[in-house]
């Protein structure tokens, strides 16, 4: 079973609006870095993918839910897992959490500011035309480790 | 009934990144940019709104079908249309439209490169807290005009 | 002699931050568009400049100052004017001006927000090395259209 | 005596561009998270300063030299260091350094990718006019930790 993954992400003046809060564009910057942390983590570096396997993965569809804003200077952790696997595609469930400091400096977490699916797809790199998730990273995506 | 507003986007650098294509959440800075022209040939000014009618448009959430991808240097359109109305929120529909140009130099649809559907919630600009859209701003919104 | 070229740009939440006023780092998308535009008005499209004459402008140095903040809503011009050119560059000088709309509804020019000096090089689009600007968009560039 | 401060700024598919490198603004962004987590490691948080202090730091003029563009998936490092101070002003030096893996494992300098000098003012968060810089903020800030 997939074990939840986290990045963190500190709110820089980059990603706030004239609102005072994370533009909601942004938040997909946010779970798109995670998603890539998540596959380094795994061993699979995006530009070995598609130099040496020939692939490249892209986003098909999202679905997020904005619950509550984060504001600028914030600490977030954004999660990633994988909740559904295709032949030649994945989806993704992945969280935006406040990141907060316990009286003892340690980090807890805080809520949920937006929650995200997203789905995507494998795609041969050269003629952008969908293709099967080759062996070798099906293997390593769905390792334990 | 509510009839389709367009506006034109053109694709820069800025917007594209490595794979040579739109950005995944540049289309959402796209669709807010259509969304925020429909309010204006409202009348709607949306600093306007903040400053004097007190009330802020924040989305609630976003689903997005990302069917082709955008490319450097295209000319898009972006259509908004409100499908929904509630008491403090409209849901937006929305296209991505890859614009062509026919053999007398006019402007045609191409294909449907995205899809989406925006909810927007409107909210008290001071408190954040949800509040029903005005009687002012609601009948400017669902005018013919 | 060059005449000076301008570009309209409008600022929504994309382009702002927390402070109110736009995000320091986007006048120079604000600019590139401007750029783009000018290249385009002399018939020149980046993407076949790539793909036909085999070269790519990159930037090479900028120079900005700031001298007052553009803030959300507000309609911008952006100028474009080469001021020096080289065998293999071009520097820029250019500005971002506030917009005022006067009584009869014409627009005006306002105060200059931001100027900038902007040095790009032609670079062959494959090897990324310095290439002389090709003499047929040399023509182009310095027609007087 | 100042010395040198390092941020590592991993490159995302957000920060690159059809040219398959790092946008030249977005270097801006980069350059502001080390000068923000600069301040942090001085024990400065940027919205208790304008909150508690009442000032705002607002980038006054940039100056930047591309000297190689960074690539999609790269690891950096952006210093920040301060080279000049004024009672209403402070100018930094910033690098954008490619960081290499030596053989045993180890990071190490690569090559200096982009060079910047940023002026940054300090302002009165609410009239946004120039503003001292506190005491209490130029010690923090010029202490040796």
């Amino acid at each position: 079973m997939e074990s939840e993954f986290r990045w963190p992400v500190r709110v820089y003046y980059e990603d706030t609006d004239h609102g005072g809060v994370v533009y909601y564009a942004n938040y997909l910057k946010f779970m798109e870095r995670a998603r890539t942390e998540w596959l380094r983590a795994k061993g699979l570096e995006q530009d070995t993918l598609i130099n040496e396997q020939g692939v490249i993965f892209a986003v098909r569809s999202v679905q997020v839910d904005y619950l509550k804003p984060a504001r600028f200077n914030q600490s977030l952790s954004v999660t990633a897992e994988v909740m559904e696997t295709g032949k030649a595609s994945m989806t993704f469930k992945q969280r935006v959490i406040l990141t907060t400091t316990d009286a003892s400096g340690g980090e807890d977490d805080g809520e949920v500011l937006c929650r995200g699916q997203i789905k995507v797809a494998c795609l041969d790199s050269r003629s952008l035309k969908p293709k099967a998730i080759p062996a070798s990273i099906r293997e390593e995506i769905f390792s334990d480790g």
